[in-house]
């Protein structure tokens, strides 16, 4: 019988090996997860939620159209803008609010995708400022892996803003904005989308869990560890392509022609 | 680099300069704001929730057809009453519980829409005596702009609810009434029924952040500037057209011979 | 202007006049009430929920075959049983568990439809013990109208549990009972749907509601007056007609051939 | 008329001569679980939850191909792996979390299908360490039917795992995981899918009645006899022919050429 060791390092091997990727390009991943984002209610109060990610030119960045909704975001539905969040055809109007993205990419050179959405549950954390909670499994992937912002610093149009964004995520790949909601800076847009998905969905289960009675953090190690599988990339990554499967099966034609 | 309060400044050129406005008419407008705030859960209960809206001619109202749910709503359930809430038509019967909007809008001059509903969320706050709470961002456009009448009137289909209501409302724009639902007075329709799907969002977030935890309200000044920024008259009106968006693909032939 | 009692008068008159009635024959009201049930995640647990109604002929009852959900229930769901719950035709099965509901006919000649369900709020309800409370207008309908049988008889499938279910029904339309679920009987078929569908969202009101805060009830003189406007058969009636288009919108071809 | 014993026995005659029995062939069956399951909420967090049974050859199992969801299952999403977790055909990837079901079926020989999920409910109850509550009718399969692991082993991909879960397991057909998920172990794919529908509602439904009150168990002898009664093959498979159907409906192609 293979030992534990053994045993764990042949599903990592397998991973590697066998694991799909993406067939997608950097746009049709964007809104791909808008899409998938916008499923799972983070667009539902409008126009609030924003999603970026750099261009292939050093100093470019993608942003939606301002306007436009996550659900009907085409390829079409992006345009580029510089680093000063101006749009490079001159006209159209990115989403204001996303500016203090640019500041997230220019101090997290590693970072090449960033979510921000004011989901239902996040939201609702974001009134009582608490921390997100990692009690358990599905939770892990924040294991000493998800900021916290305590002090909104207002309507986020300006650089203030952006500095001080900025500066709370530090190292980490998820942050949580008091009295605001979320924000995911993924080393991919695959990680990023997925990240900002299951946030949202520890947030909902911590609310009902702390409704009920009182959470149990998982121990560090487990949580680790756990943390570190589930953020490998081929994880990631799969979980990515299988809920673009479910974008593109409801509308199968979102790629057609583009 | 720009200061802050250039940028601002940008920000707001840019939103009259390229804001696009609803090309809908203002039955067109009654009818979306019906579908999306039903798809939102506004008429799950039946017949009790109304949209309401001043007509082309000084004195005439428009209101849906008794028995109609807003979810089925098409420019031909809407009706024509005077100020007494009398069929212009002299035999179609308007929602009799419609007639403290016509309070409103004698006592408002600036109101054009109004919107009341007794959706889930909402519905419970109504049952603790809970004022809304302006604790994140989503709900900022209610600040200091959500009055509480915080004793019920009863079934609201006489003259004194009118009064009673129309007072409570004082110059805000929302209004929370205990044991009941809400209120929405809007300057357009965009405006009272994005205020209108916003407030039972804002209300389900509340209740489970003060299931789960304290909520804490977002300092007033941070509150006042995103208010005022989320209830100009473009981001409202560019809300109510991405959720006309919405309404128009799940039934594309909603206009189509009308 | 009209008094207050003139005003009401006209709308009590109005109501009479013009209300529209149900064009569907009792069968097809059952068929439509299970849909509008199913719709409303009454039968989300599987097969446990139940409606019953008296037959043309006196003794007589329909209920539905056992193993038939009631989202997928058509006119020929249904098996007609004597008072001893035995097929007219000698080899259908009806529903062992609708047993307690022939007692309900014996013991209350005004009832002519019985819905009996486990809704998830309802459900929740049940586990706690208690009541259910009329804190806003929508729960008015149960006003000295729901009654509490706090023991649960187990199993139903006796007639035990019959004679303990109607005893604790006495005069009223509903009925919550402990550690299992709702029941409400009705003149009409329209009144024991809408009766069921209207007290499972109270239950998810009051569940909210009493997670985030302390229950206010309504006064009583105004709780009775809403009730005895809400229970109007022309409301229990239009409100039905209006579920029931909702249900032949999902599934238009419900009734043809049959 | 009879008495309380006789319809007790002509209603299990009934169910053993009337009830029908699932039509589909086991890999059907599987394909069927998992789309019930998923349409409930218990794939959405990605690829974490895992479905397997018994192959036809002894020593052979059942498994997704790692990467599918179960809303996307078809037949040919399976592969057969053998008692160490090693693909029958030599390349696929089975999910690696899957290896502690193979302790169970080493150590529970009366187990055929295993269901393991992360549903959002019992999520929330694993998060606070509260076993499963029995405190109405629809929770009662779980009376002295539900055992509870209390520390989480980590993330599940070796043997270690196994060892103690299948040892939690003992002589229960279900187990709730702290900082985990949900296991059901049944007889047939029908009573493991059935009881992991069952255990997420029950779960859902604690949380709300724990959010606002004081959960009251049923009594030990009616809850025995009603777990007895729905447990029995003839309900629990009428019950999953009823999803199936549904499954069907929303899929009407899915065994079309397989």
């Amino acid at each position: 019988m293979r030992s534990e060791q053994e045993l764990k390092a042949d599903v990592y091997r397998d991973l590697e090996q066998k694991a799909t990727r993406s067939q997608h390009d950097p746009l049709q991943q964007l809104v791909l997860a808008c899409r998938m984002l916008a499923a799972r209610g983070h667009w539902d109060n409008g126009l609030a939620g924003q999603i970026t990610a750099r261009g292939e030119e050093p100093g470019t960045f993608r942003t939606l159209r301002f306007g436009i909704g996550a659900d009907e975001a085409t390829p079409s539905s992006f345009i580029l803008t510089d680093d000063d969040l101006r749009p490079l055809d001159g006209r159209s109007m990115p989403n204001p609010a996303t500016r203090f993205h640019l500041w997230v990419y220019r101090h997290h050179p590693g970072v090449n995708c960033i979510v921000h959405t004011h989901p239902p549950a996040v939201g609702a954390l974001a009134m009582i400022g608490q921390p997100l909670a990692v009690a358990c499994m599905d939770a892990t992937p924040f294991y000493d892996n998800c900021a916290y912002l305590a002090d909104w610093p207002g309507l986020p149009i300006t650089n203030d803003e952006g500095r001080i964004i900025s500066g709370a995520l530090g190292d980490k790949k998820a942050l949580l904005l008091a009295h605001h909601g979320l924000l995911t800076a993924g080393a991919t847009v695959a990680e990023a989308a997925v990240l900002a998905i299951w946030m949202e969905q520890a947030a909902a289960m911590q609310l009902r869990a702390a409704a009920a009675g009182t959470i149990r953090p998982v121990p560090g190690e487990l949580a680790r560890e756990s943390r570190d599988f589930l953020l490998r990339p081929e994880i990631t990554d799969m979980t990515f392509q299988y809920f673009a499967r479910q974008v593109l099966r409801a509308d199968p034609g979102l790629f057609q022609g583009a």
